[in-house]
């Protein structure tokens, strides 16, 4: 297993080739449309015009108005203008100083609020999850204050494939006139966006998630919510993200976001078979191992385990040198094995929550692949446990 | 003047086309070498040896280390990051929260110094310009209070070229035990930057200012200065910058880097001579009509003028028809009007500022260019000026 064309990618969580078709989409505006979107001669018009046709692009699958896209450097900047731009507003428009949240966001979102709270003076509040990382729409209902300004709800967890009733939450949230932001960096192709755009007010995307280029992702803001810009500077964008504006990047999420929406459903079918039968053949094959994240509300492309008394960057290890790319969410701080925040979250033991191990599939994989790591996975984490 | 072949760009400070040998560099790791660089598998190690290597590359131009090369998504987010950070790290630290800029910074430092004035309670205080818009560096000596955390100057205006004295002035601070910042966002091929990264502690750049990549900045942050991410997420680029880092942009910055530092000498004769050419020409054959900016202590790529009694804008769209691309400080609000900000800072009266034109040479333009603008302008503002 020594070239990387035999290895096999299962990591399209943490990010995905990108489609040579975006690739080709992208090619006329690094030398040829090149022009900057904010300037009024030919060139400046040609690349704001082919912004503008990307835009309209990501409206009609999203569902929205044109000018309520909000094009950024990636999901966590999304994120950061989601949360600071929305508290920041709130709070000097007076309305309070309360955010509720899950205690599985992503970083982006978890270290925002945090910052939020410890520098600025917010107070945040940590919604309860199950033991599947489900969080109940009534325990947004009941944890809803006079002064909570902004509830933000991971759409679909990066670690466990929980996919959250987010539609019911942003309703509860809109009857109560508070503002509702979900991180939907994981759903892109996996799930339809354009009913969670009709219940939120902030939605946060990633291209590179979906085959689209790094370096690019989307904001999502309904028309009228008030937000103070976290990135300052010019008057691209609406005045809510400045910079010049990435075009070839624009052009490239609006050329991934297409396909995977088009595709959605047909990939899917595929994908969620090729899952089950990695669940249930790790399941069957793996003494001690257990399924993390809900069992049915998950993304059909992802499958993440607990392996007890087993480090799970042990396995991830072992799993690459058998040339199976794979991912873990335990870190390993000082030499000490720790489970994620995520599986603490859930309540799993530590001897259970450090041996945690993501696999999630995409577009090349097959069903030997899967038969491949349904080989090697089991004695994988028979000889990490021989070896203790 | 119907096809874009026949145009003339002349626009250069706005944005650069991608150097077709930058394009082939970025190409690998779009679909091949796609790895996310905190992933721990094959995939991800071969992407963050890609990443490492770029920073090496720009570490060397820069003669800093490789840990003080943050990348970022654009010159401003760079800006961002250095005010916000050292700004919010400064009070964190109890050192006080006074700072001082230049009157004539670009919008992604003057208007995240208004944020933090107006929203998080900082003191801003404009450092006094001449005529040519240059700092005395003794009225920074002069200006700097025990409390003052932070000093900002732009270190070659977009607008008007003007090259400031920023070695003495970051000298100054050092000595004064305050933070110097600059935006280097126009420098690059055009000035000799290690230099000033000897005497600042943070410089921001932006990789399509000089023929790289638009969605790609880096922050030079001095090794162990205290810096609150403005962005906040996972742990990427040592907790400084979070967000799948944009590793084809990376590759883009650093190629595109290495080019214009290594045909700098050349590159900067080629240019200074048909500006120069420029200059003397414009001044030459269109009466009422002022070089803006320092004549000696400029851009060696950069003219800009204005023209008494005639609209920039105006001047930019005659232009435009003619085949010729160009940019102009002035903005037309609300149908008057007015002279930029950076004019109005240098004291120049409304009816030359509102006429305020830039042009903006590089690599593709030759002497031909050069006449045919000799011809083209005089008309051009003859013609305004009948039409009044």
């Amino acid at each position: 297993m020594n070239t990387t064309t035999d290895r096999i990618y299962l990591d399209h969580s943490a990010t995905t080739p990108v489609d040579p078709r975006v690739v080709e989409a992208m090619a006329p505006y690094w030398s040829t449309t090149f022009g900057n979107t904010e300037s009024s001669h030919a060139y400046g018009r040609a690349a704001a015009g082919a912004l503008a046709q990307a835009r309209q692009t990501i409206a009609s699958i999203l569902n929205c108005r044109a000018s309520e896209i909000v094009f950024t450097g990636s999901g966590t900047e999304s994120d950061n203008l989601a949360l600071r731009g929305a508290a920041w507003a709130a709070r000097e428009g007076g309305q309070g100083s309360h955010i509720l949240a899950t205690p599985i966001e992503h970083h982006g979102v978890g270290r925002t609020l945090g910052q939020l709270q410890n520098l600025f003076g917010f107070s945040v509040e940590e919604l309860p999850v199950d033991r599947y990382g489900v969080v109940d729409p009534g325990d947004v209902a009941s944890a809803i204050r006079p002064d909570t300004v902004l509830v933000s709800v991971i759409l679909a967890n990066n670690e466990i494939g929980t996919v959250q009733r987010a539609e019911e939450i942003g309703r509860i949230c809109r009857a109560r006139g508070v503002l509702f932001h979900t991180d939907a960096v994981q759903a892109p192709g996996r799930l339809a966006l354009a009913p969670v755009v009709a219940e939120s007010d902030l939605m946060a995307l990633s291209a590179h998630k979906f085959y689209g280029p790094k370096g690019v992702g989307l904001l999502f803001v309904r028309r009228n919510t008030p937000l103070i810009p976290a990135i300052t500077g010019g008057d691209h964008e609406r005045g809510r993200r400045p910079g010049t504006v990435n075009v070839a990047g624009a052009v490239g999420l609006a050329a991934a976001l297409r396909m995977a929406d088009e595709g959605r459903t047909a990939e899917n079918a595929a994908l969620r078979a090729l899952r089950d039968r990695l669940i249930e053949g790790v399941l069957e094959a793996v003494p001690e191992s257990r399924l993390t994240g809900h069992p049915q509300r998950r993304l059909p492309h992802h499958a993440s385990f607990v392996f007890r008394g087993v480090e799970g960057e042990s396995i991830v290890q072992a799993l690459d040198l058998a040339g199976i790319a794979a991912s873990s969410g335990a870190a390993c701080a000082e030499g000490e094995p720790e489970p994620s925040f995520v599986l603490k979250a859930l309540g799993l033991p530590a001897e259970w929550g450090i041996g945690s191990l993501r696999l999630t599939l995409g577009r090349s994989n097959t069903q030997e692949h899967v038969d491949r790591v349904l080989t090697i996975l089991p004695e994988v984490i028979a000889d990490l446990r021989g070896a203790r």
